[in-house]
């Protein structure tokens, strides 16, 4: 998989600044890069790992190239070092692959329909009326129950479960131990009898295309209509996405995160950590949520929110700011108030 | 499974007003419901679809129908219309069946009981001395370990894991790859060693009737004596609850919710999304903890808490609205110091 | 397994007040342990239970021994209470065994090498290259795929998966459906092409000895370089451990914790409950974050940090006490207000 640089830049879309000849073997951080390997430099705080480094080449923004430099080092100038570095790596780097066709100690039913380029793995069980797209790999001990559909081209890594009538678009990868389909958490509540009563979960959940979904997260399926991933959208792990959630395309939904029922993300929506965002909200396109925020009302689009409760982001900050004074603040206005009674009763 | 308008009063208990000889064929949101449909009103969040809803019937409560009502469309008015709907619901919505038995592909260590009229499907373990019991349902790469107990009825989706000695009362329903009976986190400093000593997890988990697990939630079994849920309480997806862990019946912890080590949550107890409880704390009957609260401390019996540290719900509040005005604050103290400086000045 | 109080105090080294020819049976808690039972006490919080204890004999440390002590019951005197009780318990309670070598119903790839002392249950699947060390137990439904590497006397529980080329030390314990080398969380958004691009998540995951890590906990892989957990760390139920997090020897997080890319945690951290760490961030040597805290900022080493966001612990109290007067401080300054400008009117 060794590639000159020069075809590198062109792979890249990005100017060469050096020698075009390099014989690049792969890519690394800028600390541990060999003169063989390529490597990036996006995040300011690495700025002296990148004059130190001892790379072959690096991708830098048109910004970067304009201030210090390494020495004797090639590099690839770019719009987007980090989309270029992830274009490099996926040159030397491919998913392992497997052979196509049913393992003989998958159980896959009857009524089940599975392209014959399709790789299902040992232990897999493919349900009743469940289609399985080209090219698709089923690992082990996945689980997929009646009349789900596995779009073309879907890795679903093991201990996956695709519950009955969900759909995954095509492309969409699912990291090990994610569940699609579980049962909303829905329950009414019978005075009467002293019990909660479980409300049928009817929908289902219908992923698009080019998604991807994180290790043991949860999408759950609707009560009635179905639970929505839009095309493109990317899960991380351990994220809870409650019954009928809608979420458009390109949003980001960082580790831990959760989403009530109901709730509608809008696009390009980008969740950080463990926010968590109530039922029946709306979060508008390219709305942006910082790490551990708790979203107890809609964001308008575009907006950048955090806090406990979810604020404007900047705002959230001054009150934080306000709130390290508030023990001296106290004892001022203490001082205020005696010096206060003082003038009032020398008046 | 149509169900004529009359008969459905009838089921849910409700007084009919408009047309009982219709033939109602399903349940649908207010907003997509079709003639033939039956919805329901209970957030007044939805008023707008209640008014222009195309639905044949709609559940509503005594207070609302006393409102605005939409035209030429029969109303079920009854005391709970969450309940009704959720009853109707039932009604048109069947789990799907599997035929009883154990496949051949799973495997059951010859000490188990596994009662004729139960399912095992295929790749499912059932360990040493395990018991299951009648009409129960283990679903694919179900595991079972030495001596679990599983009662009448239970249905337990792909990937659950039962350990060893771990009970679950009839009807209780795990949703795919919750774990039961995981070894909780204990571990005693052996500072002469240098190492944490793990300290035996030699109790188990016992789970009530009645009771819901939801997806990849974790309940781990006790170090000594057991962690215990008792009947009827539904927990959601990725929910940690730890060893000893005591949970009262009819309690509802959300999603993400996380309760730690030896503590006891009472009868009819509301966790939100995301709320944490630290060890060793008692929380009361019928307590309500707002989502993303961080409990540390005990929680009388009836409270509504919210926050972080959680406290009075209310208060809460008032003290959050109370530092969205800080920064502001801060500037009119200054401000007050500066006059009471020059009035002092002048004095 | 019954054992003499005198060889039990030898065991714990502790020195014996009491009746070393007492014959005991197992280890309870103190306000359920019988006369042939052994308890211990290290929490004042159950004092009372301590006097009320039927135990037949309770560890305690030095400093208690010296207050209020149950009558007729002996005592055994050690530095760490828990830790002997720890050592009393691991006594009495054992794991269960499973025969050694390959289930016929489970799936092993002609390249993989497995000790034939491991145990291979049923359903468990071995990719290829995989190697699994002398006496480990491989339980069913574990995944470990292409060239995984499984060191002596690990445990998997049921529905681990460990994918490609991670490596777990010796003795380290995996309970079920924790993940360990999911892709970790990496796109690069290519504007002109309006898609997140995925980066390959090149990397592994190097667990060291004596790691112990919790139900469906997830453990990414790194980008380019590992994500490395050191030995003799403990990680609970439900943690995320993003890509390239390096973690030091003997930490332990707990439940529902999150660290995420890049970030570093020393030797001895302690993260509580639902703990956040955002990226690319340094937390020192025995730092400690309280439950809930959420970290945007290096801690030092041997830190005690709490709260949103996160910072000194003692500092965070302070604040929140302060917190709960605001309220009346916001009256108390509209009051100062008024009877300024009524002395600067006066004047």
């Amino acid at each position: 998989m060794t590639i000159l640089l020069s075809e590198l830049a062109r792979l890249v879309e990005g100017t060469l600044v050096g020698d075009g000849s390099l014989s690049i073997e792969g890519v690394a951080p800028l600390d541990v890069a060999t003169p063989r390997q390529i490597s990036f430099f996006s995040n300011r705080k690495y700025k002296a790992d990148f004059l130190a480094t001892k790379a072959g080449a690096v991708i830098v923004s048109k910004a970067d190239v304009g201030g210090d430099v390494p020495k004797d080092v090639s590099l690839l100038v770019v719009d987007n070092p980090y989309l270029a570095f992830a274009q490099a790596s996926t040159h030397f780097h491919h998913p392992p692959t497997y052979p196509a066709g049913i393992d003989p100690r998958a159980a896959v039913e009857a009524s089940a329909e599975v392209d014959p380029t399709a790789t299902v793995m040992p232990f897999a069980y493919v349900g009743r009326g469940v289609k399985v797209g080209a090219r698709a790999v089923i690992h082990a001990h996945c689980s997929l129950l009646d009349g789900a559909v596995i779009g073309e081209d879907c890795v679903l890594y093991p201990g996956v479960v695709v519950r009955e009538g969900c759909t995954l678009g095509p492309r969409t990868i699912v990291q090990p131990g994610a569940v699609i389909g579980g049962d909303g958490f829905g329950f009414a509540f019978d005075a009467r009898k002293m019990r909660h009563f479980k409300v049928p979960q009817a929908g289902s959940v219908q992923v698009g295309a080019d998604v991807e979904i994180g290790s043991n997260t949860c999408l759950d399926r609707g009560t009635l209509g179905d639970t929505v991933v839009a095309q493109g959208t990317k899960i991380d792990n351990l994220v809870q996405v409650a019954h009928n959630v809608e979420i458009g395309p390109l949003s980001l939904l960082a580790g831990c995160s959760a989403v009530a029922g109901s709730t509608t993300l809008g696009a390009g929506v980008v969740l950080g950590g463990q926010v968590g965002v109530i039922g029946h909200l709306n979060i508008g396109d390219g709305a942006r949520l910082a790490a551990a925020a708790a979203v107890f009302q809609d964001v308008p689009a575009g907006a950048a929110y955090g806090g406990i409760p979810a604020q404007d982001q900047k705002r959230w900050l001054r009150e934080q700011a306000a709130v390290h004074q508030l023990p001296e603040l106290l004892k001022e206005v203490r001082d205020l108030r005696k010096r206060l009674a003082k003038l009032e009763k020398d008046e």
